[in-house]
């Protein structure tokens, strides 16, 4: 595993945060998670008047083995159909990230599909699709660090570009059933309760998804599989999953704001705040996707997160939606006045 | 009463717009409570391509007789010193309007202080504070249809000028009381379980706001006061409550698409709302309020809020901070590429 350098932000300014906040034109705490998250961002940034800069989303794409075997409800061509429509600019992510100002990429962490050079696209392919971890490891771990260097180079370059928060999202059909694997041997919570429909199971699908999960379990433990971060990413991530960590890792080692989105983006964040604790005090968790396994997983973190819409799209879109309430945290605390400054009464 | 002229919307459009919504690259219903609020302001619209134009933010502020009674945590003089921060541009509903693009209004309905004239401050005062309803009736019921009239012609105003969408805040000490009392007697649930802190009572100022309420309650009953919606909003009402009632009836009147905020508006909500039921046809509920007794109002006109951020400061500020969500459902109802304009493959 590469190291990374991530220390928890000093909390020196945390009392001089918490009597800004206290001294706007508002009853203590009215302005509720949004304080909480002005206070993180203050303590991230290491000052009283933080700023969002040059903001970009990251869409990691990639391939699983499993896919074929009947995880998803979707064919797995869908993933490198969905890059197309990524880069053609009409999905969800495209919209969303539009209106509300963020920049986006799309990474091809492992796709089985050649795009060959694409305006937009960022090739950082480990290769076409992982294996099926039915079977085997669905990565090797030369692959699995390979990926987290991906990620990791990928966000040094946003940094140099001054950019100082980070959204991530993903693509990848059958990458819910990777999250479930890896939230229930990082969580120790029972499987069942780590797996969801995904993009849409049935109920048959969804005994078959589970059914598949326990098999490839089985097959880990039985090869004396161990719950390691780092170990199960390899043997159950995907390429997008394992590039995230390695971006994530990065963004808070260069003391960016990580925009955290729903179940598969979690899961890396699970791996990465293993790997790295302090990781979670970057983290700016955006929202309760309906994915049966988030609700838990957001737990296992301590996350509370912005959002609760019943989404449960995936590529980041929570993230690009909960953007202007992170905005609206930090603008409140810049721009605000305060009893003083207004002359306005406090509390009898 | 005047009368209002609000339909409910031709559900002529519901199957093309849900058709719409499927075809979207998207997993069925992915995008949660941001499809539902899509649909709903296309049939507000009758179109498949819904436009919000030129939104505009309307701040009520009055101020209530109960007032100097005990029943808030700060003193009556910061309705008018808020008002100023309004009009300063310092205030949380300031920020957050101004960076939604949001414009924003101060209605001073009913404040006990002499404005003059302000850029950015319409002049809509019934009376310099309503009378204090412990002892008597908070409003005369000419009071209530002055203010019901100044109301609807801010929004005709406003519609006329474009306007099709438009959030209403509100401000003055001790108005969660009186939204107490309106929920109370409109839901017929249990008064303490519509009595919260508002701006931040502790225990004894709590138990102290309950008793001034049922005092109230008790005075009124014992005249033989009933639970009618108009009768109910000039006994207990705010003047700020009052005219909200009116500009929502004449922006349901409008077709215009109403932010609902917290706890005070809603009251007002619930108030219009039983003087014209379909009135809640054109509201989107912007926000949960941590204010006790606003689950229970949300409950009795069946919304489902955007956002649960823990919020309880009022003017607006949750109507102003979901409005981008509202943009958002509007967007991708607009913008998002079909499967088949993007050739992706359905679920299998």
């Amino acid at each position: 595993m590469h190291s990374f350098e991530i220390s928890i932000p000093d909390s020196g300014l945390e009392t001089a945060l918490q009597n800004k906040i206290d001294r706007k034109t508002k009853p203590l705490g009215a302005l509720g998670l949004l304080e909480k998250t002005a206070k993180k961002i203050g303590l991230v940034q290491q000052t009283l008047t933080p700023q969002l800069n040059n903001p970009q989303m990251l869409v990691f794409a990639g391939d699983h083995g499993a896919a074929k075997a009947g995880v998803s409800a979707y064919p797995q061509d869908v993933t490198w159909q969905m890059v197309e429509n990524f880069l053609a600019g009409g999905a969800a992510i495209n919209v969303f990230a539009r209106q509300n100002g963020l920049g986006l990429s799309v990474v091809d962490a492992g796709v089985a599909h050649d795009f060959g050079q694409r305006t937009g696209l960022i090739d950082a392919k480990v290769a076409a699709g992982t294996a099926n971890y039915i079977e085997q490891a669905a990565m090797t771990p030369a692959q699995c660090a390979q990926a987290i260097q991906n990620g990791a180079a990928i966000v040094r370059q946003l940094a140099a570009k001054g950019c100082n928060v980070v959204g991530f999202g993903e693509m990848g059909i059958g990458n819910t059933a990777s999250a479930s694997l890896l939230t229930h041997c990082l969580t120790g919570l029972p499987l069942a309760e780590c797996v969801g429909r995904g993009t849409g199971l049935d109920d048959a699908g969804l005994a078959r998804k589970q059914d598949l999960l326990e098999q490839a379990l089985i097959r880990y433990r039985n090869a004396g599989g161990n719950n390691d971060a780092g170990a199960v990413l390899a043997e159950f991530g995907g390429f997008e999953i394992a590039t995230m960590v390695g971006a994530m890792l990065a963004a808070a080692e260069a003391k960016m704001v990580l925009l955290i989105d729903g179940f598969i983006v979690g899961s890396a964040a699970l791996i990465a705040s293993r790997l790295a604790p302090a990781l979670l005090d970057y983290c700016v968790f955006c929202h309760r996707s309906a994915e049966a396994g988030h609700r838990t997983q957001l737990l296992a973190m301590g996350a509370e997160p912005l959002l609760d819409l019943g989404l449960r799209l995936g590529e980041g879109t929570g993230a690009a939606l909960a953007y202007p309430l992170v905005q609206s945290a930090v603008s409140f605390l810049n721009e605000m006045a305060s009893f003083e400054s207004a002359g306005v009464s406090d509390k009898e």
